[in-house]
């Protein structure tokens, strides 16, 4: 009885057929068919195990290899169409096999079952996204660098409730993006470690009477080590949840960018202008010139955040081990990661091509009375308690607003009505300049401590860049092995 | 200048053109593409109302109906091939146009822009998909009223907290299912009056400076009104919001009822057997037949809420008016809708095709203490303080557990030992069948009560299906009239 | 046997009691003793029907009445401690009157259990809740409309993309966040009149074996009707979910206008400056005024939805009918309730009191290229088709940028390179002030059509506000009954 | 001038006092009292850096110490009222230190802002709160190896899909929840070495003029290093989120063994009961005796989701750096950790007391066709391939179900007729008890695979106490340091 197309390959106990609406509800062909390629590796790596188990015939197995590495070979020229009448990928490869190498092909499946394999497949499909998300956010973050590196004295209002509340550095400001996104690049490394663990021969949920070797296929598959629990195994979606978690954090840090290169780009800041290239405008406005990769970047949060949460919903509540609601798994979190990993490729090209407008930023940092700690900061200096001090500065400030000018502009008789222990080195005190300059304590904005901050930042991106290379290059040599051996 | 394939409609002013991967980023094309027929009935009012109030040439404005028309046809046959270097379906559409009939193409887009456009081709489509979503919940609501008249003396185990709490009829239970659903369709047709108001002439923000008549676009569109404010007509997408919502209601009416399928289904309750052609099997374990359809529809839950919350994250902290960020707004609801409304029609198929097990939940309901409550109103009838009366019959439960009895099948000394009151009438007031015909106040589980319950909700269903039938008649009308007039 | 303090209402059929930390970790009265009150109405109403159905001796029904009214005014007073050994309001409540009026007041159980019970109070909490939600939300629509009012003729750069797209005038900005807020008020309306129907006398899940008569308590109470099907009654929540999502529309629209209200108070912008009353400053940057109103709001909005979303989970995959889990339905939709009601209310003082830079927002409106449409609108009535134009237009810009100057100041001949049928009526053509004056048609931006625009706006609200007069006057005079007859 | 109650720290630049309004909805104290021990321990921190830094004369810093230790002790005492017209915890720490040690006071906030100073309290409230949730986790896993390790040889009916697939034992069945719950707490311990950075010194945003020893504060805080860039120090709440996350894994582990218990204690699968303790009833129907905790437990699911899609809400699109929006942080995280770590351990206790019903469980193993996979891998060894196996199977089972009998009793020839290889060894090939000792294979659920997860789970229990251990001596290291030396 060879599983043929059109047929499921569970029929022999069923009296009716099942309704062609089922077979449409049901199948996860649209989805799932993105991890053919990982199909083939799994069972290539199962059916060496079978063979060395002795579990299946060599030349069964031989046989099926050979099959296998056809159907790798077909998938990589393009040539794998999909039979939508079989409900999913792992049925359409069984079907394929069968079809190219005859009823030997049916003993491929001998201790594992389709829970087993899906959730191994998976896993594959997952590590090679994820390393590619790591890649784009930290390709992403190498661009944060280079703007820093290239604008270490440039000077910008740092904002505290959209306020102007002290003046900081451009390269100080690309830094703390660069150090959150840092953080969640490493999420994902740490979610790997977690999941990377093989659970191919747990088969559908009790493991299996064969002696199988489940390190074997581990190691093969290149995991760590294979699962402990053949239940857990096959049940638990939470490797799912955590990676749609780390994308949605990208997503978070993402939209923070977006928000403040969209108002920086405004003509309201004018603090920076996209380029052409990444820029669109209006069918009906002529003059607009749209920073619309930002804000879909920031719009896809939704979609984002959306895709945790459905993830979330789908498993609660659920009991051991597998129910069909967790096919539901893939689409997700598939998306979660293609849409940061290009929002984060998109905006490393946008951010590397900003032309910053220097001059505007310091006529900003200028106009205002950012430098107002500095004067409080100036008055403890010469004795005053801070809280005093603060309140001093406070009471100058109301009167310059009440004036109209700025505390640079000041007269020293003017600063002494205020408090008679200023004197004319307050005017150096509270240079813009200087107050930067002044700011070198450990992770501040002094060019000095910035220096420091991109140093260890880029540290952190090597550390990223040889983990993912170490990572991609086992993967690749399992790969290797098991197509050529 | 004629728009061309390739170009941006907004090239004017930009020096650089746009980088591929720009392009490929911000297109629209693969989603909003499933709006090409209300783009171009859009457009159809649109120049009728150009051509009524003088704005363009008479001839002009032919010209495009004639166009458009062919479009619409064209369209039709499945013949209308998007080209995917320009952005959207908008595009698309004029472009397409505008090769047809030469120059005079471009007047179409006078007193209008894409802003209130897509705005005007998104209602139109979610009003079909919603009129279709309420089609589908309402034939859900029909097999479980039709489940309901057929069982309506068929008795089981009503639970509350997962255990036995008082004998209902299986009409009742599937009634309280058929309310919730049809609270959750009337959401929807609230959604659909509240959203009914027609933006197109709202332009890019600001209205238009040319004469025209929105109330005429509106009314040859088949909406209310048209909308009051501009920028709220192309910044808001509360409507979008709101109906992703409404869709999230139906998914978590439907998780609940398939929980119970699944739960009365298994070989513990054995309720019912799910029919064949609506069931799948394992690749491995020959002897399964699982309830796949429930458990997807209750998995595609997460799916459907994680829609709603994409709306809510990305619209959350928008400034007026349009920003691209909005162009997230449409594939999470039309995925939620077409959920839903297929999850409904395949539990209605479902539903329909249960077998009931009628021995089995009568059996399951004389199993245990679920006439306990029964006891408890008897002995208030001998005069008993309601809260004595519970205490007394929970001492006797406890008994009958210890001595493995049950109530039914106590002696009347017995019975005496813990209530001298008691006499020989006690075994017809516990009576399972006694105590579901006794509750027959309004909506309680009596068959008496159950029939009010079934002809009230009939009736809300032909309410329904007239609402829907009228408004799709409106709305066929208008497409006549723009297609044929 | 007289219910007890420190005693479950249930104990009877347990042999060992409760352990402490059950009793804690199950309690509810921190959040349900909110509902003390209503479920005092809900007892006099239930009491006087059993006491009109003769259900009860009527001098027991009198002394229950009696005892209740005592507890009303009690709470009234602020004299109700609650016993933390009991379980939940409802214990409590039913105990007190107990050791008030003896064991007569254990008869009031007759007839309903704490499924319905819990329900109906819980609606008739909303019902007040949602009643002020509209309020507040109403009362910030009409603080919008006064700004509106005051400012008909102040102009500012229409944004889309964060760009400056066309003049608007601050009347007609405003009146589109208050149409936005307009349907949120509506939506709670909505929910309103769908949930406003009775549980009471549904008892536990199947009705009940006494001759009530829910129209009666339904009547009583001030709700429309009662419910249909009591398993529906105690067994769905979507009324709450409902309630919380329009809750979260709320939030999400007010995170629009505060994250509005940040950026026009920024030292870049300058459009607006908040009052003092409504803003605070830092501990350390003396200089600091921060519109920290809009900030909290804006952040609330994850709260909101976050309630949301917990209610959506919750009530998922649960089957018919009350489940424990459904204790947990209170808090997340009365937190949100608290905070868009006080949200609005304090926005409401924002809006009223922010003091708007006209000459700015003047100015930032004349600095760019805003009039660009009206330029290619121009052209049109010269003759041009508008695509043809919004190139012109658009090179034109292009002209300008990198010869800094404004469209304003070009010369007639600098206009005529880009087209020769510019004439010097351009000049007028494209005046800001006539730019908006042009846009009159219906729901644009000009004075003309935004005065239409407030007056339909007025008239909104009035009808709204009559709609919660009705409402409120309807069950305080239930409430009036109850005490007093 | 001396901070005072019922003054603001910032005031000195305001013309108009706050509203009361104001004050009331812009307060945090509700919340962030919870950290008052923190806030001194931070505050004890900085005073000893700034006096070794020379920074503050050491009189002053003494003066501050004592003060503080003071203030710390009160606080152990239960004698810190707070003072709610003072805005925050801080404000009122530093308020009643100089009201306690007069002007000195007002130094020790050198070099230090709010917005540091939270981030940091904040920090150490969440390690904390980290390593308890990290314990009652673990000692949920605990119970459950309890249950394991006492339950090797109990076998149940696994199940796929809800149906009886394989049998397993109970031991295997505990374990796979042990091994989600073991990845849930392992990602807590990883949030905490991620945000174990210290943000003291980052001041409001761009570092602090001061010489400051941010190591210093640091190691004597307890934490790694100090963190590595002011702006995202006081900006980034990444933290936070992660935490949110990891407790909503919690949640949904604990709400799929919750779903469990609930079932497996209904009447239908009476596998086991739940003690008494840990039970409630109805106060309507005598008999019931609800799994309470378990569904509360699957409900408050819910609430920590919520939470922390709060969270992602409200972060996103926030610019750097602090925003007031940010002081929505607390409540969610604070709520969730609460939650899981009651919910945790009131499910230990649950889980240790709950009495299994072994004949039940093994009667429904064998009341099925549960063994269907073990009667097709029997054909393999009779050299059928699999899948005709599994057709043959398939067509058995049929035959059975149409004649009502199980697989263990059908006749040797009866088995033949589906095929002529089968044996008289069927029958102990199929027996449930070999079935399940014949699973062998790693991570199967034979007894002796089981063992091997007990031990594997015990070990990375050990691991995680020792983990905690260390942490939290470390912590309590240095309190004892900061208040005795």
């Amino acid at each position: 009885m060879i599983p043929m197309a059109g047929k499921a390959l569970w029929s022999g106990r069923f009296k009716d057929g099942m309704d062609d609406s089922t077979l449409e509800f049901t199948s996860s062909l649209d989805v799932d068919s993105k991890m053919a390629f990982y199909d083939i590796m799994g069972s290539l790596a199962h059916v060496r195990m079978l063979k060395a188990c002795k579990i299946i015939p060599a030349e069964d197995a031989d046989s099926i290899v050979g099959g296998l590495k056809k159907l790798a070979h077909q998938l990589e020229e393009g040539g794998l169409d999909m039979d939508y009448s079989l409900e999913d990928v792992h049925t359409n490869m069984e079907v394929k096999l069968t079809e190219m190498i005859g009823p030997a092909g049916g003993k491929l499946h001998t201790g594992r079952s389709r829970n087993d394999q899906v959730a191994t497949d998976f896993k594959m499909y997952l590590r090679d996204a994820v390393l590619n998300a790591v890649e784009a956010v930290n390709g992403l973050i190498r661009s944060l660098q280079d703007v820093a590196n290239g604008n270490r004295d440039v000077i910008l209002p740092g904002y505290t409730h959209m306020q102007h509340a002290q003046p900081v550095t451009l390269a100080h400001h690309m830094m703390a993006h660069a150090f959150r996104f840092g953080r969640d690049a490493d999420r994902f490394l740490d979610a790997f470690e977690r999941m990377n663990k093989c659970p191919l021969g747990s088969a559908a949920l009790a493991g299996t009477t064969y002696p199988i070797d489940r390190k074997m296929t581990s190691d093969l598959l290149g995991f760590r080590d294979p699962t402990e629990n053949s239940m857990d195994s096959v049940g638990s979606r939470d490797f799912v949840t955590e990676i749609a978690f780390d994308a949605s954090m990208v997503a978070i840090s993402l939209s923070s960018l977006c928000e403040e290169l969209i108002l920086w780009n405004s003509q309201e800041f004018k603090y920076i202008e996209m380029d052409d290239r990444y820029s669109t405008g209006s069918s009906i406005m002529p003059q607009k010139k749209n920073p619309d990769i930002a804000e879909l970047t920031r719009g896809k949060t939704g979609g984002v955040i959306g895709s945790l949460v459905a993830m979330l919903m789908t498993t609660k509540g659920l009991p051991l081990s597998y129910n069909r609601d967790l096919q539901e798994d893939k689409k997700p979190v598939m998306d979660s990661l293609k849409t940061v990993t290009d929002c984060a490729r998109m905006m490393a090209k946008v951010v590397s091509t900003i032309k910053i407008n220097e001059s505007r930023m310091l006529e900003a940092t200028n106009s205002g009375f950012i430098n107002a700690t500095d004067l409080a900061d100036y008055l403890v200096t010469k004795g005053v308690p801070f809280r005093e001090a603060h309140g001093i500065v406070g009471e100058t400030v109301r009167y310059c607003i009440e004036n109209k000018i700025s505390l640079d502009n000041l007269t020293l008789d003017q600063f002494r009505k205020f408090s008679p222990l200023v004197d004319s080195d307050v005017f150096s005190a509270i240079a813009v300049k200087n107050c930067v300059e002044r700011r070198d304590s450990y992770g501040g904005t002094s060019p000095a401590s910035t220096d420091v901050e991109i140093t260890l930042s880029m540290q952190d991106s090597m550390r990223r860049e040889e983990d993912v290379r170490m990572k991609d290059q086992l993967i690749q040599s399992c790969w290797d092995k098991l197509l050529n051996e």
